[in-house]
């Protein structure tokens, strides 16, 4: 991940595109790829898409969509200094006190919904 | 990322969750993450963004919404059998032939527009 | 609809929000609420959404936002200039020559697939 | 606005669209072309923005995307019983109560901020 943050900022650099990378339109731009990433599943039923990743085709555009969105979101990690691993692994223990086992177990309820 | 992987999918399983996390529900909850990632800009101007990531209750608030949208890709991931950071370097590697240093330097413009 | 927006500009003016009312803003809100309108069908199964308007609450909501969406894009229109329903019926009439009945019949076909 | 849904219903009648209008596929479809018109402002300044109206090819865009989305509201209305216009106007009351003028006046903070 360092390796990939180092070559992506080096292409960044290369093209002098720092200028245009404010917060605000990383955020954006990581936005209309998560909205790409949606457009594959566009008028399919589930089963249809559960299928995609066994579709060479449409399994090379969910890896570019899925990319993308990672670009994206270490661009806007670099640019606002966070650590994204160690911000995932934080984030993940509270989202473990929000949905304690016994509680959430086989439950799709919101944690305020879950009755604490 | 092995191991946030890895506890990531540790914390779906304990709560028997993976029934829930079809292929769509995923990408949508990515997206609706990403919309709260975009959230945090909305009526700000562009000074006020930019100064985000130095007030700790709204750095606070990016590292989560950083955070929560890396745990949706990673779930999406694994579900397809994506391998994100090969993927994202790949990608950058199309992206360098797509835009060559020569000519998008210092351009915002599309590579569709780039008159290659 | 004129009645609607006469209401909808007094209610921003006697606010003094036009200040905050750029295209961008309004854009970018706009896509706040699709978000929202989107979230009503997080986690939820295909028979779960289509009965979503027989369930009184989540009726509520669904017409909450959207209503939210309709005002924006009221907004949008104003600033812009945009004869919304105009608009829409000159897109329908390009939509149908995008989607000849006789090619479109049945298919969920992008346009450019259609084989013309 | 009723016209233009008789002429909107017929169109998707016309080419048996119906089968595919579930309510999560038109709202998924509105959240792509939100998307859609969020993009005619990436990586635009605001003053760029706000000059897409006097710019026709741009302008042209923009009155499609909220074509677009007016459309799919169309039909998420007709789908769901929602009149929209009754809706709205609604909303709009209800955010009068929300957003008193004399706390709200020349604000941008959230109803549950304005300190009621």
């Amino acid at each position: 991940m360092k390796a990939l943050t180092a070559a992506l900022l080096e292409f960044r650099d290369a093209r002098d595109w720092q200028q245009f990378h404010t917060l605000r339109n990383l955020i954006v731009s990581l936005n209309l790829e998560a909205g790409e990433l949606l457009e594959l599943t566009q008028w399919q039923r589930d089963d249809e898409i559960e299928a995609l990743p066994a579709d060479p085709v449409r399994a090379q555009a969910l890896r570019d969509e899925c990319a993308d969105i990672l670009l994206y979101l270490l661009l806007i990690a670099d640019k606002a200094g966070i650590d994204l691993l160690e911000a995932a692994r934080v984030k993940l223990l509270r989202n473990g006190e929000k949905y304690p086992v016994d509680k959430a177990y086989g439950s799709r309820a919101k944690y305020t919904e879950l009755g604490n």
